[in-house]
């Protein structure tokens, strides 16, 4: 079926009158961008004077932490279409490198004003967020949107996460450590949203490409596993501040932990009791839920058991997105969202969002009074920020996807043989002409 | 050969009558077992209070390094298998969450006594140790077992694991910082053990799936590649202890590198000498049997030529016991060992615990006198703590493994067909059907 | 086209009268090698009596990244060929051990003199660059060389490396932390004047096995990424020095993550702009060049925008030096450099030397003064270490291929069908026959 189904697609792809160009598009586009901000760090970029070997201690192994997360994590993660898998890896690689080019300005700008921008390691580890963010977003649109659609969708995707994180957590003061709002929902949103203008016809999950080979399937979940090993860093890697007792880091870790254990129980219980067996796109991605949900309160002193309920039903609720929510956007809203993160990001992102309110309520005194800077009204913030936050990335996902949908210089566009196909970017895709045969 | 014997035996396992459903199996085993741990949790488990971010300096990139060898390395070095590498990679990752938020527990009760457990990082790295010695008994058990079997096999380890090594270790004050005792040994002779009672009809080493394809060999290559890298911190995790000169950790580390030099070493050579070829299943395995050997007495301080010497025994050792240890188990006891434990853990565990007790005689003096706890006494605690593991993991495994393989509520047992075979556990097993055809 | 080149070169290899046996060559060859490092380490190595923990903090961490980076990095880098994938990540990961084990003498003999060597992490460390540049060399004869002859062409590169090193970089006083000089063109030039001698009749580009398959090509991806990781690791590892401010640690490292930043996005631009696609060959090496020709200014204090650019020059070189450099090395002077290691290694580290020379003269004042230690002659200096460098690795490479291509104690040769072959040399290469027929 696979065979019969591909060859024509592909054919169709190779023989539709305009062969495929980088050259004027994507090619362009990333060395305008890179050149843009050649200049742009030449004129407002130095590296932080102050610092000395100290901070490598205290940030750098999460900055490793954080990078093998967005780029063998996500980038590995992707890969789990059949025919996409270097695209999937290498446009995560090339975006990823590009939004924290930009972040380290955009971020910097949030943060430090107008001006230079000193750059340190935590501005480098909040760039690598901002890349997460992104990535989350591209999962929307993969296999869909042409690489240079890609390239600008997550370049103005950049200051709007950069000034929504900034407004929400910086100058609000919502707690948010680990980004469940600011990061995961913001990402999925603004994905979901530019989806709904990047579906061309016949982009659907019954197009004969849009599933997983054997081996597609074991690369992604390689992304998985770094994933759920490296969770712990991304939600602490900000929360450090060394000298006083009872840090905020520790709890991060381990509530972090506490959750993707909980997750992962749930994920796999949910899928065997929801369908009988197992299904790889359940154990790829809604064992990680519990990552993404305790981020906003996993700086927060709390019992054990909490982080691990959050996880537990962050697990099951993400298995069920996949099982119900994704189909209705596919079929209702006519959204096709490839990697389903409206069911690992989306979701549990805004469930984070809520615990995080709940549990600033529940657990406002002892360790955490510090940290809950607006006492009883702390919950209203978490809402606050939550819906600030769905709100810009619905708008300006909507706004971008609908940009880049448009704006077709070389009049290029992906024929339905043409998605989620590597050949169409790639030289010399081989090693798997038996299956079109 | 592959294609006509495949085929049958896959029509066989889709065509016998009762179609494979984990709902009341494994889901109802995880979910009734995560419920449980949520509500022990919920009752004993609080975060310990005085810890603060110099703890999470000393410890967390020893854990996430553990991490790193559990998920990755066991859980890839399991994916060999061509037909078996999607639930290989996934019941490593299930069980071995389930048996780490089964450890905190176990663990803790075990070392804290009855009552509340304070969850700390240290405490959180001996769950990890619990989980490694899961999966080598995994191991011994893979394709073979059902996921029931499975999770019940493993979840009944647990407390034994915790006890005995609370016994050996820490009550007797054996040495075996890298567990080659507790958790090398112990993890190899439980899962051996209850393998003699999991031995379906055909499941032997003629097996047409037991074997490896070339992508699955380059999988499990991956797990071997990341327990070389990380396992100097596997022996090293919970080794530091600042503050004093010449500690434990930094001979943890330095003579866990010069062992695994050694066995990788030896082990090339070996498979050469012997067969005339290399062949994958000892590069895989035998390479990695420096790391196992050491681990008893890894905090030593000794020449570096010592700890190569016992690396490349083990290294020798390791391959000649799947040469020679695994025909013979498969022959003369009817004892499948999947993954051949028995040579990469069992054995060199063994020699790991003689080579201490050696060690503990020749080296007692100096540096290592505050290690060397029971002074001229030290090698005969050693073989009893050996003795001890040795017993009590044989008795629990075979128990084990006995009542596992009886009770079968579900009345579901695996066919000749189902064994070694992701498609009767998973949806949509695709991408290798050109294979069976 | 594959299947039908394939067959009748493989059954060549396998029918040409003397089948290929490991025992006498590889196998004896790392015996014995590996009992006369056994004899070395006992007579002469001891661990560095006066460490403690506080070494493990600072260095640890970093020896592990390196190891990520030698045997994952370059192992799975390397197995971008559709048929020699095992061969590729097992002989780096063996050959890659016996390096270390033979540079942690001549490493400690090149700078602590004749007598004793004192391990400790740092010279772990360094044994581990030695490695590195070991692996770049593998790379230029990977396929074409026998394991026999791979494990003395590296064995006599490792004295060689040490010297060399040792004189320009600890003698003469040259900047080059990261190793662009010492690490990357030596190895490179070492490789490639050793492939002009083990060139067999057919081993070009045109080798029907040269290429990379779908899956192959998915493994090397791999081995890039976590290069593109880990190189900030590679490039401070030994650059701490607690205590002062603005020390050149935390440099190496934002430098080196805004040079790869540079080349990534540069090698995606070159590879889409000169070639209307985008070519996997490309994307795996090019977009390294960052890390390589930033390594020797890695610890300057300089804007970061000149790190950007140096990554920007090296990945559009780099990137035209696969377009340009490979075709004429292979077509005017016969040689195949099968990784293209000339282009990642040799030319951007022969950048960076070159770019060292420069910015030592850009920026000899304020914090840099102390490492610019000849003030106004260093750019001089710097100069002289890379044409010592560049003659040495020449020389020595084009010597020790010479020997190793005559030296044929057992008369096997590899005919044009055992060329970037695993069936050659490996037991059971199973599960891609289909590929064959």
């Amino acid at each position: 079926m696979d065979a019969e189904a591909g060859t024509p697609l592909l054919d169709q792809a190779h023989g539709h009158g305009t062969p495929w160009n980088l050259r004027g598009t994507f090619g362009a586009s990333l060395a305008g961008l890179t050149a843009l901000l050649l200049g742009l760090l030449a004129g407002f970029g130095r590296f932080a004077p102050d610092i000395d070997d100290t901070h490598v201690g205290q940030y750098y192994s999460y900055l490793t932490d954080v990078y093998v997360m967005i780029f063998l994590g996500f980038g590995f993660l992707m890969t789990f279409l059949k025919r996409y898998s270097y695209s999937a890896v290498s446009l995560n690689y090339v975006t990823s490198c590009l939004v924290i080019l930009e972040a380290v300005l955009a971020c910097g700008w949030a943060q430090q004003g107008w001006g230079a921008v000193a750059v340190d390691l935590p501005l480098l580890i909040d760039a690598a967020f901002a890349a997460g963010a992104a990535m989350i977003s591209f999962g929307a649109v993969l296999g869909k949107a042409t690489p240079a659609q890609l390239v600008w969708l997550l370049a103005l995707e950049v200051p709007l996460y950069a000034a929504n994180a900034q407004l929400v957590a910086g100058r609000w003061g919502a707690l948010d450590v680990g980004g469940s709002i600011t990061i995961h929902a913001f990402g999925a949103v603004y994905g979901v949203a530019a989806a709904a203008f990047l579906a061309p016809r016949g982009s659907g999950s019954a197009h004969p490409k849009s599933g997983a080979s054997y081996v597609s399937d074991m690369t992604a979940m390689l992304g998985t596993i770094f994933l759920f090993i490296y969770w712990p860093s991304f939600n602490g890697a900000l929360a450090s501040a060394p000298g006083e007792k009872a840090q905020p880091q520790v709890y991060c870790i381990m509530n972090t932990v506490v959750a993707l254990l909980g997750a992962v129980l749930a994920a796999f219980a949910a899928s065997a009791a929801a369908t009988g067996k197992l299904d790889m796109v359940h154990i790829q991605n809604a064992t990680l839920a519990g990552g993404v949900a305790i981020g906003s309160s996993a700086n927060l002193a709390m019992p054990p058991a909490c982080a691990l309920a959050v996880g537990i039903t962050a697990g099951a609720l993400s298995t069920a997105g996949y099982l119900v929510l994704s189909p209705f956007l596919e079929g209702k809203c006519g959204i096709t969202d490839t990697c389903g993160v409206a069911n690992l990001h989306g979701a549990p992102g805004i469930w984070g969002g809520l615990a995080s309110a709940l549990f600033s309520w529940l657990f406002a005194a002892g360790a955490n009074k510090k940290l809950i800077v607006h006492g009883a009204s702390q919950p209203a913030v978490q809402l606050a920020a939550l819906g600030c936050t769905l709100a810009a990335a619905a708008a300006g996902g909507a706004l971008a996807g609908f940009l880049v949908s448009k704006a077709d210089p070389a009049k290029q566009s992906l024929e339905e043989g043409d998605l989620y196909e590597d050949a169409v970017f790639w030289h010399e895709v081989e090693g798997e002409e038996h299956k079109e045969e």
